[in-house]
């Protein structure tokens, strides 16, 4: 279960305590220092922090990505650079924070949720991204080294690009925007699935569709929890609250928003349909029974009472139905009479 | 499945880049401009749209109708031309777009879906219809080339409608009223739909009537998420937050917003009434289930009893039943006597 | 289906247009003028809207009905000469219409549904009544010649009455006061019939009960789509709103407010119950299958194993318990035996 | 049915029309007079409302309360004396009024549902009290003759008591105070039924459970019938809306304000309890059902092959293995190995 | 049930009696006393609490702990102190309180549940904490001995820690964050039952599930309802109401509301997946029953027509087939292939 909350480690220390939680998935933390202008564009790997921060800007925006936050010293050391409250920190290295929006003075900080399905495309992979836009920088850290935000790269490295010739605060829009076009790769992936199982549920109906149906639902709750506070943070940029956001950006970062209110509606939406499919596979697995118990019941109704009459003469008392010349076929008579009337019934209640 | 978003392909690119998004319904893209004063109507066909926006204007309207929107170059020229911000541009070339409404100096832009059952009656076709509302034109973008304003149009044509003698508000109060009444065509053919599930629930509980019931549900979801969002659009509307809807066009545009009011008053009272329905269904298969299950139980609680009894007589002990003269006769009594009580007793359950 | 909207017909019109919406219930349209002052009443009847508009007016309130509104021409009249907004008159014209308000500055525009059982109790009836309240006068619009405001009447026609001496929005209030009281019949009629299904459901459980059961849950549907709007109403009045209700009829109107909670209330009330007495019904009908699945079981678990053993002493091997002096004795011994066990078997499962 | 409205009879009169609407629960109608100072407390008891009213004050502060409401010249005559709205003297007479508060300049008008398990602790009674809170004055309205203030009289009698030093409005906090307290003993009780019926749930599961579950249910209804509109009623009074509330009084009136949220939430709380309860008890019917098959089906399927087998050995054929020598112990020898493989089975299947 | 509340021994007596409800869940009441200022830190024990009051004070802050609040006087002593609201003193002893916060002016009283699974792991045990904040004391009430805050009294013994230099508000905080913390470690626990169960639940269904499930739920209550209003009471001293908390204490408190809103959405996604896991069980009963009629289905259906055909040649009638010389192969030849044809039909239909 990934979403099990494991803070309590931190019980009772004080408050700004920097203690990594989550799970550590790679070992290495990889810096990556990309300065830019309207002009040139210079993009550095660094394995120490101290020489990434000491490193000459070539550009009027920095941004520094760290991958990998498990090692707790080098977001200290960030933190006291570019003078980071310690409730931030601490906020960055917990990997199980909800979506948030921090706006300090000098910086925004704003975290939330990279989604992607994992190769196998069996399993939400959740990562969590952190953000601080300051006046011509932004750092970002991610969980792993896998870079998500590759494309908006290939966009900085293009010298037409529009992105290399505005503020920070562009880059930012760029990264939520990205975050937010991941949703809706996952949710189309999502309903493949929904509508596979739909299919599925028409033909068969065995238990394993239940344990699909709760996946789904499951994934749906990870990924409501990363949208629900995330669109409240776009709100409140939208509102112009931080000044930070230039004016011109805001209405990007409205789209954004619009975005993040769709996705909320798709997802209402899959419910309903899920739920619906629920109905049908539990009310399926009644009907299928029901099918069951009357090939039972026609079963047995045809024969339980002509095996009555042959056990019948079975019997062995002196008999004078036995004496008789035609008793034999009588008997047949009798029976296939019976056979008859009990087809009828069944035919008249429509069971065959 | 109709509603899964296909914005995927989109992740990454910068705002406002221009890609159609949806899925490409006719090959042609037609654009009909008909000018239109209080005096004359002029109506024209192109297939270039730069003809169609160099054409000189015959009327103090202009209206603009693209039919098709697959081709991105288009709405770009004509974005161009009028003006029009990038994202708004993006918004109109992808099909999976929320209704909304985006109050910009200039002009106003609305979203919102038009609905029509097929031919057929079995499926709900969702076009989407993107209005550009001007200080003197009005441009409006539909997915096909199916003319949904024909009314519309037809009473432009008429010489004597008022219609002709006010600005271009009201002409895009037209469009909209034009398409929530379509709606109330869908809730009809929809209420007929629910009336007939109705009377076969009662006839007889076949598995299908459960897919009928959830298609129903899946198409009054369809409504919702084209209805909720435009009721916003007509209440922003009509709080007269725009200058470009002039004060005597307000009235009319309430009008609209009270019907979209009853339109979802009136799906909510279908949920009530499927939900019912799905009730019957779901109790009327455990019904029968139980009425199966009655019959067995009354043949097999019969006979089982007697055929024990004609089994013992069957055995070749030397039984001294066998040597009694009337042995088989009251054999034959125990076992009417037995059918009696069971008979009694059945009749008393109130199962005979 | 009372309640499927049937606008569609009007789709595409122009906005006003006089269109009659619903069913037809009488040939004649009746029209009724009363005239009334401290001193005097005089009640008048037409056939023609002309002859009772021009009548002379013989107090200082005046109250038209018109009973029966799908002679479009009557409204049109009406409206010309109390100069009525022609969106408006449609809405008198809509029997669709939900209970809404609309504050004019010479008028003020109500519309509501009055129900009743029918006198078979078996339907509830809807009519629309819509009603216009100017300075000194009154319009109501019934659906059909029925008179459902006779107790007015007769209070008006009291010289002591203190309605006489009131101005109209007294009478306003009075007619939606009797609107409401008329919610409360209905409401206690169907209180009875929700507690005689709950007896019945104590009793049997045949499928009639879920139609039932199923029936009221539209009813009160029915209801809570005519109390819920009717509550915004008459809450809009009482805030007092409109300068054609005088600050003495408020308190009047608030207490009618305070009515349509109650009524809203005791509609969830009933809600809460009748899901509750479906939660019985359902639960009924599987322990009466469980019940009848116990009788078979114990039956068949009884007989199946004797059975066995009568068949192995009918087989026509030369078995050498035939030969036995107390074989057929010892067969029996150990058929009762069985029997004692399987007896006590279900004591303890506490089946018998 | 305690619930059911009964005020249709008063459909069509005027406003203020006095009429007493409920269950006569006794024939006398009681006044008691409490007139108390710091210095000294008397009571007086009377049948006739005029030398109630006549009495001389003995106090600065004098309690009214009538017991019986049924005779509508007392509270007429009260109604004159203390001036009185008639809308609020029908309030009155209406025992079926919602918990509600009608703040007047000269004195605020609360009416609250009193509750109590009847001896026999199977139902709540219901008792509405009206309470009118003058400058000086109290006035109670009660249904019964029953006293269900006499805590509070106690207090007022014992010359050490706080209340009696503080003015009109800490009375009214104690009485709302009180019926407040006696809604925690009606939960009190509710909480033993519910921890009764989880322990049978887990016992048996007779019909009765059901039965048992749907009337605490409804008794729920009636709690937060009477709860939810008393916390507004004390929430209004708390916000010191009312001049004739002291803010010394507010501190306690706030105090029962969290007391009315806290039953609240115990009833939420109870719901979900009790909506889980359901859960197991129609769980436990079907896995009941699915038992008594099991055992069917287990005896069914051990014995049907056998008997067969039986069957066969008993027809008249000259069948070859019948001379076989050991053809007899054969039969069994196949018997007994079908009836191991059974065995087997049913064991692997976890059934045995 | 833990839960019921119990303080209906209270009905009717004045406000601010001072009466313990809840268990007395030890005998004794200790006090201890802990004086800190940033040079040094003092704790002392006493069973009295007029010693304990009197005692020199030895720091700039004051931390009184009472542990074991059944003592009535003890709290009314230290009320008298330090001029405490009988009020609030009642609250302080009914251990059934909701979490609340009372801002007074001279201090701030908060109360709140500390949960904790207990040693078995099986039950939640609840724990009302009380808290006063005063300009330079803090007064914590617990209901017994157990030191629930050991590792703050461990941060404030260590020389260099923070806490040490600050005011008594920012203990105040670290208290309600080690309460919160506490939260997380009983999530933790919970997350871990809601993966056995889930477990459990994909290889049987017994009916402890079911229970487990049941119990699961009911936790979560318990943590909703103390979570919910401490909520409320984070966000209240956040928004800066009280002056007792520094703009310098708002941040870490922000903080804990932040973590209080995680922990509610947690809860909320366990609500779910527990629902979840509800459906797969009762449709998991279903699908088993299913199963079991599905063997029995296929064993009668088998043998039933056999049983009958060799009933028939048991008869004692003088058959012809008797005497065929390959009568008895033919009868053999009959039955398997009517088993072959039975075999292919459940084939077919997927049974076998």
């Amino acid at each position: 279960m990934n979403n099990v909350i494991k803070v309590s480690q931190k019980a009772g220390l004080p408050p700004g305590s920097l203690i990594h939680v989550g799970d550590i998935r790679g070992s290495k933390v990889q810096i990556r220092v990309l300065d830019y202008c309207a002009d040139s564009v210079n993009e550095y790997e660094f394995d120490n922090i101290t020489k990434a921060l000491t490193s000459p800007n070539n550009g009027h925006v920095r941004w520094i990505e760290v991958a990998g936050i498990h090692r707790v010293e080098v977001i200290e050391k960030l933190g006291n650079y570019y003078d980071i409250h310690p409730l931030i920190l601490e906020d960055i290295l917990n990997t199980k924070q909800t979506p948030k929006i921090d706006q300090q003075s000098e910086y925004v900080f704003i975290t939330a949720k990279n989604l992607a399905y994992q190769n196998d495309s069996e399993r939400i992979a959740v990562q969590q991204v952190s953000l601080i836009l300051g006046e011509n920088y932004i750092i970002t850290f991610l969980e792993t080294d896998h870079d998500c935000f590759r494309s908006i790269k290939e966009r900085l490295k293009n010298p037409k690009s529009k992105i290399r010739t505005l503020p920070a605060d562009y880059l930012a829009y760029a990264i939520l925007d990205c975050i937010v076009d991941h949703y809706y790769m996952v949710l189309e992936d999502m309903g493949e699935k929904i509508e596979l199982i739909e299919n599925l549920i028409m033909k068969e109906s065995n238990p394993t569709v239940l344990h699909t149906i709760n996946r789904i639902k499951r994934e749906m709750l990870i990924i409501r929890k990363a949208v629900w506070p995330l669109r409240e943070v776009m709100n409140s940029i939208g509102r112009g609250d931080s000044q930070l956001f230039h004016e011109s950006t805001l209405v990007y970062i409205r789209d954004v928003y619009d975005h993040t209110i769709q996705i909320i509606d798709t997802i209402e939406m899959y419910r309903d349909m899920v739920s619906g499919m629920l109905d049908i596979y539990l009310s399926s697995v009644s009907n299928k029974l029901s099918e069951v118990m009357k090939i039972l019941t026609i079963i047995s109704t045809f024969f339980i009472p002509l095996t009555f009459i042959v056990g019948i003469y079975g019997m062995n008392f002196k008999m004078p139905e036995l004496e008789f010349e035609y008793g034999y076929a009588g008997v047949w008579i009798v029976m296939i009479s019976i056979s008859l009337l009990m087809f009828r019934y069944f035919r008249q209640k429509r069971w065959l």
